[in-house]
């Protein structure tokens, strides 16, 4: 589709020529119209990477500075964002998804995005990390790596995941790298269980989690993260936790009525927490561990496409037949 | 009813002669023969203080001392009581409660007890004390303490705590203690609204609870205590928090499938801790507190009855005439 | 003496016109001649509260609105500005300390003054807060709380405060608000002591503490807070330290070789921290505190003064003739 | 030297066959005469592995099990054995260490040791874990966990190692483990940086540290371990943190007048720790990272000897011509 070029608006903007851009499970709500009110022809996309193409007055960066953006859009300057907590910015957004979170805001599947904010929103992209592994750092890994953080994983830990897709195989990879002994995945799908046996993790369905964590030996995992926002998905984390266990939901909730295991959280003393990720505050961690080699992201792309075949991609995503997609601008 | 006279069968035990006991909400569970399989003619109570009568070989008290026990019994020994998660003991037991919690333990509602592991969970009630204060050491108060040391209240924090009974009201306390700048009760009963008041705490129904905390000047409160152990009171105490808030649910929860707002839980990016409460860790903070005169738990009693009176006091605890009754032996 | 009006030189700048000020006794150390180098005719005062006169484009504040200043100048977006350490930004200065402390910064004991960064240094004072305790929120008050809350005191501790000038004072008071079960105080000078107990606390002289701490009964302090700056009071509040005890320095420490008792630090397995304090951070707990009534800094001012009494106000508080002074404009 | 076999004494001994044990450098004080009253003829050694010889009626082991010990040894039922604070238990003693910590306590440098509290200073060797490493676990791998848990490392951080002996070489081992992007050891012996540079680190000289850590690009190090024990190793250390730092000292500490620079780390805003490591409480954790594969402290280990040859490895460790050495019994 044609649409117009994206301009500054606003001394703090910046427009982005895209390199790279991933879809993201997120993404298929609106695909599959399950959101309704969503603006028909709404630029898609929260994750891209790309070139500095114009500046606004105020916004620190120069023509052909190679960056990459935040997935959450954040003023950087109230009283949340300066306690870090970017999400809860008034002046929230979601890029390329309409108004669902904050303000309606164009996204980076596209050949260039105005980026608002940009001294808070805008990263540069250091030299010795690619374009796609930047991509990643402006949404799923910063996620990932949020999840482990706020359950506080520590070596020697058991931690278990809940959802194999690329937030949860993410989440286990910086499980692994915060020092867990041993990290169990559980996913229904047999290609994600083998692509996190191929990580070297061990992969089970997820009725069969509880049960192989809770043996004569072992006593549930001390950290769970559920990487899925589903119901089902959430109840399985609860049970398969440790007594004094922290489970963090990571995954995109929205019921108002989760059928939740209150007495078994109860006796177990457990701790939930809900962790929507932040790659403005967590970009920094998450670049030193790419730079330093202790995590890759670009070991969890399946497919790299051009950005004319996104319809395409969409698709087959949609069929899970694609793990995770690059599109290639 | 009469009863054999209980007899250190280990050498670990103490025999309590009791001076003071409580009958705690937990108690009317099997009052009310909600608990089927209960075993009929338990001697209940598990908040007691009292005099130690007879001594277990290996237990360090003397005949003659002041004591009162942790309402849960624990071995103190294995690998969960070391990490001070004395309610996860696999010996662990609730005086009086039969088999529902643990071992089966006859209670302190008697003349005398015997108290296991008493190097464990029984503790010496200083000199300026009371039996009466050193009751809810073992019990209500260490368990409001426990919530409000979970939930971090720190000062300036605004706090609600969602019912208003004797747990309840003495976690507002405890807040208050640990430098809420505000504190407000929710309770569906005027009386103990009432009672809350007279304590110096706003006080409102819980349908009020939410609006009453989120305005245009406040946006909630940072921290939220549960303390009454239903599904409407977690929800009530999830909407009560602030984003990033937390809340810690210290009301008995039973249910399998309490309908939780994971969606609100997510956007406000919310955390939420299940606390038993633990007199053995926690009593001697507790009675700093109370030697220092910044709690007295004497305030929440609202009769002082003697022992042949327990079950003219169970009958009026039931139909919510008592709020809070202590037995004298 | 008579300076140029301070005008708005940049957008973020907002000229207040200050109503109250107070001397701080970091400022004596230029009256005394003790830095070497600092600027002649340097409009000294980091503590003031004021009015809005003129407002930078870009600074949102409307003229005559109250307000008051941090201490500390930060420019609020930078790298360390973002994780909350405004002590270390880049730009940081102290109003009226020449550049000891970053850049050169005309004060606030004068009729007006320039704020930079504006929107990030002043805060509007509300209306149920006095001018002179807003003075209080920007400093003095903001490093007593940041200094109880790096303490983690929390209900029942024992805590020790070694200074018992206007900030251990009012750490003394903070200590208390955060549910200390005992705060004693250490000074040498009578006069100190006797204010901190015509506040309701144990005041000794520092040789004194640590005997008072280590009794029988008690096993020295938990949290202790080293409100001076100099060697003895370190090594004095190191002393009084309980095992496993924090230590926080919140007093101005400048030794290169402070001579410490590493020996005793180990045994005990101590934590100590510095701690600088942060206004910017933490003022609206501090407020909160103030609003509520659990904390009133201005029961610590000894004097008030006219700012034409100023010279009279530094002599006298060098002489220890003044606790606290606050000046009128 | 012939000695006494040991016997049990208490119900709760446990006699042990010493199976490995190995010089720790703490040893080399008594050996050198540097403790004025150390009693002649103490059997040294307090890191040591063997099988269960004899066993007291209250000790839960059967002759024949696998174990190791605590190099410290602690009541576990007193109060401060119950916040897991071990070492300060006032039974606390070290074994072969005559009366310098606690209690004089033959060591395991022998063919047998008595073990008190067994029930708490004493622990199964599992299957998949050597004698050879169960030696570390009770210390040396403990204590460098412990840093790096008190330290807090996290996924991302730079990490600072003041010392490459066995203890400060694990320390940079384990904090490689919690997911340091980066870990430089200083040290002034060359052999122990090209040790260090085999396991793969980054080691300098100490008066190189703070140069390497604070360049254009990075900042210091945001935890620091020092493993040393000297006056110059934590001024080292505390140079080498960044801003907001946290220097942990693991190293034993003597001194009463450290000249330490009180002045910089309030400028930083640093915290500093004492940490003396305890295997009791952190065993669990450590051999869950052995068993995982995450760690292997057989790899510091530079010579194997046998028992006979205790005096010559002493002579040549003295010498710094042997790293580590392992006894074999």
């Amino acid at each position: 589709m044609d649409v117009a070029e994206p301009l500054v608006r606003h001394p703090r903007d910046v427009v982005v020529r895209v390199t790279r851009s991933a879809i993201c499970g997120t993404d298929l709500h609106p695909y599959r119209g399950e959101l309704p009110g969503f603006a028909e022809g709404t630029v898609m996309g929260h994750e891209f990477a790309g070139v500095v193409h114009e500046v606004g007055d105020e916004a620190p960066f120069r023509a052909g500075e190679r960056v990459f953006a935040s997935d959450v859009v954040a003023c950087g300057r109230c009283v949340r964002c300066r306690r870090g907590w970017h999400y809860q910015c008034p002046e929230v957004g979601l890029f390329g998804y309409d108004t669902v979170v904050g303000a309606s805001l164009p996204g980076g599947q596209a050949e260039f995005v105005r980026v608002p904010f940009a001294d808070v929103v805008l990263e540069r992209t250091p030299d010795d990390v690619s374009d796609e592994q930047a991509v990643f750092v402006g949404d799923v890994l910063s996620t990932a790596y949020a999840a482990v953080s706020d359950a506080a994983v520590t070596p020697g830990d058991t931690v278990a995941v809940v959802g194999a897709g690329p937030v949860g195989l993410l989440a286990a990879v910086c499980a692994s790298v915060a020092g867990a002994a041993r990290v169990v995945l559980a996913d229904p799908v047999p290609e994600r269980r083998e692509r996190a046996a191929d990580h070297g993790f061990e992969a089970v369905e997820p009725g069969a989690l509880s049960a192989v964590l809770h043996t004569g030996a072992a006593d549930g995992a001390e950290r769970v993260i559920e990487a899925v926002g589903s119901d089902a998905a959430l109840v399985c984390a609860l049970h398969a936790a440790a007594v004094h266990g922290t489970v963090v939901a990571v995954g995109v909730h929205h019921s108002a009525a989760t059928p939740f295991p209150a007495g078994l959280s109860f006796a177990r003393e457990l701790t939930l927490r809900f962790c929507v990720g932040d790659p403005i505050r967590l970009r920094d961690r998450v670049l030193a561990l790419i730079r330093a080699g202790r995590v890759d992201p670009a070991t969890v792309v399946s497919h790299r496409l051009s950005l004319d075949e996104a319809p395409l991609a969409y698709r087959a995503f949609d069929r899970q037949e694609i793990f995770k997609a690059i599109l290639i601008h």
